[in-house]
């Protein structure tokens, strides 16, 4: 019995270059290509987490394009890809949201370039998804990063993706697909 | 020793929804995402193959930006990643250039959905990378495919990418960063 895994992306708090902390703008594409990925790999919901109602408004009609609009007949994977995206104000909503669902809060898991005391390997946490009876929420920053102290309030942070060499400044469309494929991807090796 | 690995983005010929022949635009995103993917994973080159002019001169007004203009000096990453890409005209344009760097013509791969008689495991291309002696160049269609004639042209086709559940229309920036990271990535399993 597979849990049950959520996907998040974090609009705020996050960090900018100057190591300030903003609220970055929620993409188009953020929300098509994660949604395409989190629907790829059963993910149960895809929540955009972000504080100002514009922003949600904006989210919200890219989403009834799809879902209701001309999108809806001219391509119908894409309608059910972002059927699984749902928007929210804060971290505590999409918590409160999964634990409503399944009756126990989520094991939270992000990722960073660091490595920390609860730095988790995708093998163990693959392993660990594939037997617990727990929800699994997967939150992903954006910008330069979460803030420090949020950071520190989660059960896990999954090691850095290494490639080849040391260059690692993957998007965090690339990245949500490859941490996807590592722990929920059908097994190819 | 590890093999040479090259990537491309074929915009032409590729199929529409209703399986005529056209030509897709170069757009921004593929650029910047797949380029940073790219670098991470130690590509050679990044080759977006594209037969119009205009096309290809915008990509490189974006490349540019980014290689000299003011992005050059705001973000010093994305420069180095976008310093892997670079337009051709037509893929024998992108394999003439990996057998003259290479002094032998590249193994070409592609992606498809469905089985062919040369499709191929990633295990089994992760292992011929590592010891082969020839460059590899994988390549990705757009649109909806890569025209069926050329396709048979290729030497090996990727095997479907698989997640949970039947669903599978991963975005090219998503399937790209599993791929590479399926065939190039540390291993973490």
């Amino acid at each position: 019995m597979a849990s049950k895994v959520y996907l998040a992306l974090l609009h705020y708090p996050v960090y900018n270059k100057r190591e300030e902390i903003i609220t970055t703008s929620i993409t188009n594409l953020d929300i098509h290509d994660i949604a395409r990925s989190a629907r790829t790999y059963g993910i149960e919901r895809l929540f955009f987490i972000h504080p100002a109602e514009a922003q949600q408004r904006l989210a919200q009609d890219i989403l009834a394009y799809w879902q209701h609009g001309y999108g809806s007949t001219y391509n119908m994977d894409r309608k059910e890809a972002l059927s699984v995206v749902q928007l929210t104000n804060t971290l505590q909503d999409a918590v409160g949201e999964i634990r409503e669902a399944n009756g126990k809060p989520p094991v939270i898991v992000t990722t960073d370039a660091r490595i920390f005391p609860n730095t988790v390997s995708y093998s163990d946490l693959r392993r660990e998804m594939e037997n617990a009876d727990r929800p699994y929420l997967v939150l992903f920053g954006t910008g330069w990063g979460i803030e420090r102290e949020l950071m520190q309030s989660f059960d896990y942070i999954l090691e850095p993706i290494v490639g080849r060499g040391d260059y690692n400044h993957l998007s965090v469309r690339a990245a949500a697909a490859i941490i996807l494929d590592r722990l929920l991807g059908g097994k190819w090796w």
